[in-house]
């Protein structure tokens, strides 16, 4: 297919928001300048082609987001963007604002609405994965994924302070509705005596030997992190279970909530964010599309999208090891 | 009452622990040290009087706790020290310790206990407030109210980030079971369009103006925070209410539990701790007892124990006028 | 005098920025919009009255800038608006865009500016402590104080890690040109050995004392925290005495800097802000000028602005003796 | 060569202290409990093995240390460990306390020592790289580098509030004596106009170049990042030649110094402290010596201590490219 020359590049970001996204903005937008490009910013995700809420964006639209949080683009969640009918009016849109091209900052479900747009209507598009989840497929790490393992870290370092001090037994949920990669990072990070974690068929008997081996070394306060997703149960039933095994134990929930999803983007998050909006312009100016830029050892690497959306980040089970050995 | 010299002083941290308690620990045992007394320090709050878990503290005891929350001597709710013989067994130790004179760290309950042990056993007791709550009558700021503040505004800054994002309004629950202190200076500093506290006879339609009177002004997501005894409802009701009357609203909730009793001490908490723990010690030399140790003004002032308990601290009404008048 | 009636505020950041400036100026837009009046932002301090770099503001011209540091208006020094020619232009602009009554946010020098201004031009002024120095007379606290606090005992909480790791002598220096209140309450709160200050007369074999002190109970490593404007010497010389002295310590020293007039503002600040701001706004209508609004005994005091400037909040002696007391 | 069985395993930490050299200990002292191995720790480095200054470690001896920053068995500089005399000394200390193999957690100048104590007395020896350099090769992140990231950006954001308020330029001093990793990441992340590191050869026109790039697109404010090792000058030189070429310009230093070696460790160090730390005892168990212990592409790999040595990470040069392209 000859590639149109590209002179205006499109950027959304889409899906749950996440730290470092605006980084991400800010590389694209910098980067097309840096290449004598043009830059359209698209408000609130796909909706927002739609309703046609486009801005333009030069180097100083973006001064001083690096370090914010959230998307000042904003994002949200568009059932007409999901229709056929829904993406022929977003590309009318595309037209109407002369977009060549288009980096879609978000998850999955961000990038299959990117994929089905490329596929009808033909415009080069390239992901660039932004979500906590840490899930997506071709690339390490996730923008906003380190950024949300330290909030989740220094939330349970403060439950910590408190379960200690009452000798008492935490379940602490964080997020991770599919994927265990925060649960079991922050969990290690944490000093969890266990970590339940959808990649596991965790057991009720396993958590509670967890709590036993604790017991016998002579702990007395224990912080049990819970995945979202978790299948074995919801938090507030595994609290209950552990009351009528152990009923002396004081027992406590806390669901950190989207805390996780917010806050100042962490260092790594910000140099990822950098390098994936710069890769995905250059990307573009390469002749690449639907594909999605991400990090490999390293290294910046281009993923068929429909790879990235369905194959997925699997679970390092050395990790789960690491997190047994140190649970004594 | 002529009082008997003190060599040796106990110091207990009971209730709820509370950020700063540490500090306070540190300057009582650094301050009886200073004065060549002796200190005594009783694990696990009053029961461990009852069970006899007491160790000696010098000054290197408490070196590198400033900075840490929760506290090294631990707390623990006790049932047996609510009764007459409970007391009787915790004062039999008190004596085989050498315990001269008590500083309990802790909020009412733990002063209602500190009083009680006074009037049965004669022996002096002053009473340090440490208490995120800041409800205690006789001082203008309790040890740990701050911090609390602070990792309120953050986490409810986080919270925003996600918030603006996706133009959302989010309900966050914030600690404070009897008192509005932490939800109504939390909420001002992290520009909630409304703030439910008990002190308040808050009223839905009220909830709702302030919602309507932020959209008048193009605001697109707000942050309501509600304190946890917030008499108008539980915090899911509220949302569902909300939901009810503004179905197009993306609403979220969040309950930021017991982050908000631990963490680091803010600078404040630790000057107020260091500054009343060493007044507990000079309080006892200068032969009070049956007081607590407060700032007001910032001067040291030392109130009656029974008065501390019975009376609180109202919530200043011009804050509730400053909430109001910046939620436009 | 029959003050004519306000319709417009200007609103001024100046002199050096603190944390909370931003709360501050939202919370006098904010203010003024409830009260029905306009409000015109001038830029980069006097400078941009002669200069007439003024804007209008709204509310939702101040979101989402309660949690951010420094000043959206920007803050300068002007030469120029220290003549009387200058202020005479200055007025002129005042005059062109319909400003009435004048909010003046800064230190003890920009209250000098507005002070001459209102002399001269009639023009009603209100003057809100904005510094992290705390050293303005008529109210207990000034905004950005709190925060200041914060990161000096952040950064010093970080640099004792690496001292007690390496048993080590460290020289802080703090900010703090004239007054003390920064170097006292952070060394209080990071357990510092030693802190020397302007107000105290400091010797150097106090300082030597303290440390033969800390050496006796068997501390290894201790923290010395310096004031910038400390007359017993520069913190490198200082250092470089003690290693004559005790030359088998390890000794380094830090100066933290412009890290400490930055950053999100703590809880306290946006909240004192929060209420100067407004005070500030319904002072003016009251009908006061020539004051500064400020917070004492936590009521808000409006104090002459001459007031203000030539008396100066002094160190509480008691806390002096409480860094004394606890450093053992 | 026959390996004697391993029963007990050294361990120290050793060096400049870096935050994570805790997680490492703990994971060190948790899985050789978990294989049945007794630790025992040595005190202030080599310096301790000279000193016999060994302490017996447990499971709960390294409770709650996973979060702190330093190093509980501190650390020290030894002249006389640098002498064959000095090791021979220690290895009769490393029989008489029965230790029979030994991890060294610290950086270049540690596996040295390491290297000549296993050369000389055939004990075996496993590295840990902790140093907030991140120059150490056979691993694609040292210990503390990823916290040191963090408090340098966080750092930098707050001088970046001031810089702005005040349209002034910051030359910013970060570590790196003799590697740009801090500077050149942190200068991303905090969106530094200009960074200055000894693997560039910077020249102070391509500085002077990318003042004047920010001031064409209408930057008002700006920050430098300087490596301590840079060569071309030192830092407050740079800040004099600049007012020179620019004496309009409002020009600052600020130098972060030791608060980059403490504070909190991030949940990447926890995570990555924890793995090497049973990567080093698990390695010892099969038979591997005198190698390092690190992580490549997210796996565990051991590289021979002498390479670890010798080599050196190198910094990424697409990063390079990547901070100029943002910098407009």
């Amino acid at each position: 297919m000859a590639t149109k020359k590209i002179n205006t590049i499109g950027v959304i970001t889409s899906g749950g928001d996440a730290p470092g996204m605006n980084a991400a903005l800010r590389a694209v937008v910098r980067a097309a300048s840096y290449h004598g490009l043009n830059v359209k910013g698209v408000r609130l995700g796909y909706e927002g082609l739609i309703t046609n809420d486009v801005v333009s964006l030069g180097p100083r639209s973006v001064s001083n987001i690096i370090n914010r949080g959230g998307t000042i683009l904003k994002t949200a969640r568009s059932d007409e963007f999901r229709t056929v009918e829904g993406r022929k009016k977003a590309f009318e849109n595309v037209q109407k604002n002369g977009i060549d091209a288009l980096v879609v900052i978000g998850g999955d479900g961000s990038f299959t609405g990117a994929k089905l747009f490329h596929e009808e209507h033909g415009i080069p598009v390239i992901g660039v994965p932004g979500t906590i989840d840490n899930d997506i497929f071709g690339t390490d790490y996730t923008i906003g994924y380190d950024t949300a393992l330290n909030t989740a870290v220094d939330a349970i370092d403060k439950i910590r302070d408190t379960a200690q001090s009452h000798n008492r037994v935490f379940f602490v949920e964080v997020m991770g509705r599919d994927a265990g990669f925060i649960a079991l990072n922050s969990g290690i990070a944490a000093g969890a005596q266990d970590i339940l974690i959808p990649e596991k068929r965790d057991e009720i008997d396993e958590m509670f030997n967890a709590l036993d081996r604790g017991e016998q070394t002579g702990k007395i306060s224990s912080i049990i992190v819970v995945a979202e997703g978790e299948e074995l149960g919801n938090i507030y039933d595994l609290a209950k279970f552990t009351k009528i095994k152990y009923p002396t134990y004081d027992i406590r929930v806390t669901v950190l909530g989207h805390i996780q999803r917010g806050g100042t983007p962490s260092c790594a998050d910000r140099v990822l964010a950098s390098r994936l909006g710069i890769a995905a312009v250059e990307g573009l100016l390469a002749g690449k599309s639907n594909v999605m830029a991400g990090v490999r050892s390293n290294k910046i690497v281009y993923t068929p999208i429909e790879e990235a959306i369905q194959k997925h980040n699997e679970i390092d089970h050395e990790l789960i090891r690491v997190s047994e050995i140190l649970a004594r």
